[in-house]
């Protein structure tokens, strides 16, 4: 297969592209690095790396950005930078992808641990991962050409955990390497629909 | 108690006044039409709003405009439609009530059975719905002074089928007067960070 990653220089891309990547071929893409450059925040820049990456199979997003910050303080703006971001960036991959993709291809989007199991700072991280699983298991039902639709959720990683530990005490931190499986078997299995939590 | 509804016009609205009405003081808002006006996606016309109805013991929303329609022809300004409407309309309530609410007074936000369980043309619904759980889950945590929040989650309505049955062919419809019962329940209850399905 040939399988669009984007967001190929996190922690979670590199170990999906670790997993996936003995057997297909990864096309990387990213806002500052990777083969392709996209700013998932715009369409029309969605719809370009579309086109230079030519006709793929998989798309996987392991991108997107979310304010933290006390709910007494936050800000509609503040609300908006994931909304923007790591929301409608995923969004805009199905939306242009859903068009070009391979017939059978899948999208496989990634939320987070939060949506149902909340930190303190996180309303704006529950919020659009949230919004993510609802749509993604809305988009399944109305994709064409047996294209399909899937959701990873983390748990914090053990990789991650140096910069992110006060925020997650009494979290079991999973390995950056077992996230990679569920987005293995979004691409590689045959469901849609499905919310993978990783926890 | 003094209870803030807003939507207070609408048809789920109207059975949220009918049951609570009998035992509390209900103050209706809506865009065009209640005791009072209130633009729900300016925080400013919010914040306005509860300075006009002086101190209350709960804000119910039941309010928010989603654009549905096909998959393949989504864009994302209409996304933006339900994500400023339904979802920051009802954060804004959130975020401005947090100052000013009773000790101990609730936030009872809407979402509805598309979340988990979708339609076709509904994916801003599913979206905006997973977005406005998530977000209450999260805010239950950090909301100060016994605050509350919870959000109710609707089946269609056994009085709006006649217009939108062809999209819920299959759903059992609830009377609008069952879903006014979670709403007592979140109100005059004490649970927090719920989402009761009237399913």
């Amino acid at each position: 297969m040939k399988i669009l990653l984007i967001g190929a220089n996190g922690t979670v891309g590199k170990a999906v592209a670790a997993e996936l990547g003995t057997r297909h071929e990864i096309i990387g893409a990213g806002r500052n690095s990777g083969d392709l450059r996209v700013d998932i925040e715009s369409l029309a820049s969605v719809e370009k790396l579309f086109k230079e990456a030519g006709p793929v199979d998989a798309v996987i997003a392991t991108a997107g950005s979310v304010h933290f910050g006390p709910l007494a303080e936050f800000t509609p703006e503040q609300y908006a930078i994931g909304l923007n971001n790591k929301l409608m960036g995923q969004v805009n991959l199905v939306l242009a992808g859903q068009k070009v993709l391979n017939d059978g291809g899948s999208f496989t989007l990634t939320s987070g641990i939060v949506t149902r199991d909340p930190i303190r700072y996180g309303s704006s991280a529950s919020m659009v991962n949230g919004a993510v699983e609802g749509f993604a298991r809305s988009a399944a039902i109305e994709l064409p050409r047996g294209l399909r639709i899937n959701v990873v959720s983390p748990n914090v990683l053990v990789e991650s955990l140096a910069g992110y530990a006060p925020y997650f005490r009494g979290f079991e931190a999973v390995p950056a390497a077992r996230v990679a499986l569920a987005y293995s078997k979004s691409v590689e299995g045959a469901q849609t629909g499905q919310v993978y939590e990783v926890h």
